[in-house]
């Protein structure tokens, strides 16, 4: 029988993460203080985030141990998930290219954001922390807190942004069955919450004002600390157990990766999987090239400004200097809901002005066609933001049949889309809209 | 760490069915001719089936290979799927037992109904058939059958029942992302659909009607075969492949079930799971203990009389001596969809008969309130179907810790609820319905 599927077993699993940043090709630009514009002070990060991952957020280790306590959770979870060919998907392309995927969607959850929300309870359990409160926008990155709460024994507050909150009745339902308490954003339990409500007590909310929404309140309640989904160093790097995974697995096929493919939002789940390989190529030891992959709706990558910003609406956060579209844009509402976000992970903003990682934007109706064609030959239904892997990934696979390449391409496929089916009926009527902003409101240099 | 979760990589996976037959402490009873009352011509059985799986019904071979092709999909669609150990369940508990569960929800279409379909649509193809039809309830078979007929190459059209069609939007449109044509049933496609739309034009159909349908569909089309889901003999042995996995997960584990467990409509994933280890208690081999757990609203094992009966509403089908709760019983809609169905497998009514298995009745109430302790420990929020299994698990969990015994229980958690999760909302907001029959129509006597 042909290789078409690499599994590890559970003792197999990596056991370290991997910190990209002692091996970034230029010093990550210091985080500002929103209230002094000045480095800020790490002790004021602690009253917003769980003291370890503060520190994980800043160090120079390149390798950091995976504590046997999220280990064992991780097992349970479903990882390490599985690493397939997707040969029905090659054939009907018939491309010489061979393409692999690792599935995250084969966690519990359905997606990646599992990884980082288990750390991120762990550490918070650790520290005496009795809650964790959130933003969702999708459900994703909420439903995964929602079970690591459950898990660890801590409290889950949500804020969700409201078009969301009515569209994806099933998220809310899933997150309150793992015993989370979930709010629509913007909500009247925060002065932000209520700025945005007097504007429009209808008001669809969005990922930016959510943020804004669940740090007010995280400053109001002592126990409690914000945790966040994707974007910042640490959350990437709890992330890179998919590489870890990914690059054991492309061995046990005999096989070596000459394209590294994922989705963006903020861009954890496309660094969790790139970063290491990334490492081999900031080392000279490969060549492998990457291609990150966002929404012609939220092109932060491909026609954002690299400068400092805000990480939200309400200007909570310290500014980082990021790929931003300007925190005051509104990003329409795409069905790919993860990737409806202004900014970029910093780190992941500097591989691309090295050109290391090389950006590309799609429209919805065209990442729901390959979507569509992924699950009539390899049997699993894309998440919207992961669809755009796909997209791209097809794109390659063609390119690469009219020149005669040999590639082997491996990308993220980081959650099923079986609470997205919405989008897919939209597709399948001719219902969706396509969105292309002309400009965007970069409101603040560096 | 302890030994949580058991593996298997590809080429572990077992390559051999289980078909009971020859095992059987009595043999089983012919299907009749509806027309004539007297044992089927099995050559009548080809017009509605596929040859291959008319021979597989009636074979007297113990073990049946599993042709490569159809090995290779079961790996693409989630096969081997993992078994775990649910240590966090247990502490929630406290009880000495340890608990078990076989992973089916791990599949691609999020339940063991994948096993069978996949089998059947292989078969149908290789005799040069065009199109499967079939009925679903819930549309966990529809949409294994739907996504079976992608990968073979094979048109695949679904009559679902009108009231699942209506209030489970998400499965009719992952079904259509399959690319299968979906009707609600009863439909105006049929002579019988259109008898029952006569009588009400909003009839909420059942799973009784669709199969009717299905098989007039069939009976009108040469190139078509009919497909179904569960209760035939060879459909409970294309599932055994569960119960060869956990045979040598468990063995993995250094552990023997002493209990093992199931939720039961037509019987499939129960069988699945079990009838592997029947085969030791038939053979003298093994003590293990089997229960079967059913609704209330729909009791063929508790409180069903084992007679010939129909399979369906229309009186399309042979007669099977089976326990029923009459053809023409109609199932009060509780969420387990896929447990509304009036009869049972014959294999299996004989080893209740017997006493090797015994059945159990829960309402939904106490089956969801066990569905959200499982999804906030172990963190895999149950098809309705399967928390049938769970409530049974913890019921006798909880006998063992007050006995004192150690006990060693293994559960098929045979789906996720991921596309069911109306109910749990029901459940959490106080809005759940029990129902409990009073007397069945059984109409037919042998």
């Amino acid at each position: 029988m042909e290789k078409v599927k690499a599994v590890l077993k559970p003792e197999e699993m990596p056991k370290k993460w991997y910190n990209i940043l002692p091996d970034l090709p230029e010093p990550l630009a210091p985080p500002l203080d929103q209230e002094t514009d000045k480095p800020i002070n790490p002790e004021k990060l602690k009253r917003i985030f769980a003291e370890e991952l503060v520190k994980q957020e800043m160090s120079s280790k390149r390798f950091i141990e995976i504590p046997e306590e999220i280990l064992e959770v991780y097992i349970k979870i479903g990882r390490p998930t599985p690493l397939f060919r997707a040969t029905h998907l090659e054939k009907a392309l018939k491309t010489p290219a061979r393409i692999y995927f690792k599935y995250e969607g084969a966690t519990i959850t359905g997606s990646h954001k599992i990884n980082t929300a288990l750390a991120q309870a762990y550490y918070a359990k650790n520290q005496g922390i009795e809650r964790l409160v959130t933003e969702t926008g999708a459900g994703q990155w909420g439903t995964a807190l929602s079970l690591a709460g459950a898990l660890f024994g801590l409290k889950i507050r949500v804020y969700m942004a409201r078009a969301s909150y009515q569209q994806k009745p099933y998220r809310k339902i899933l997150m309150q069955t793992y015993g989370a308490e979930i709010y629509p954003s913007p909500s009247d339990r925060t002065s932000i919450g209520r700025k945005f409500l007097a504007q429009d007590p209808n008001h669809p909310g969005g990922l930016g004002i959510a943020i804004s929404e669940a740090i007010e309140d995280v400053l109001n309640d002592e126990n409690a600390r914000y945790s966040l989904g994707s974007v910042l160093n640490h959350v990437l790097m709890h992330q890179t157990i998919i590489g870890e995974e990914a690059r054991l697995q492309m061995e046990l096929l005999d096989e070596e990766p000459t394209t590294i493919v994922g989705c963006v939002g903020g861009g954890s789940n496309f660094a969790g999987l790139a970063y290491p390989f990334v490492r081999d190529v900031l080392k000279g030891k490969a060549g492998y090239e990457f291609y990150a992959i966002e929404p012609r709706a939220a092109p932060s990558m491909t026609r954002g400004v690299y400068t400092y910003d805000y990480g939200d609406s309400g200007r909570l956060t310290p500014k980082i200097k990021m790929h931003t579209l300007g925190h005051t844009y509104y990003v329409p509402p795409i069905h790919a809901g993860g990737l409806r976000y202004h900014g970029l992970a910093p780190t992941l903003s500097i591989l691309i002005n090295h050109g290391i990682v090389k950006p590309k934007a799609y429209h919805q109706t065209e990442i729901f066609e390959a979507a569509v064609l992924f699950a009539r030959t390899e049997g699993i239904v894309p998440a919207p933001e992961s669809a755009h892997a796909v997209k791209g990934v097809i794109d390659l696979a063609l390119k690469a049949k009219e020149n005669g390449e040999k590639k082997v391409i491996l990308f993220n496929l980081s959650g099923h889309g079986l609470l997205d089916l919405k989008g897919y009926e939209d597709f399948l009527e001719g219902r969706l809209n396509d969105y292309e902003p002309k400009e965007f409101p970069i409101l603040e240099g560096s």
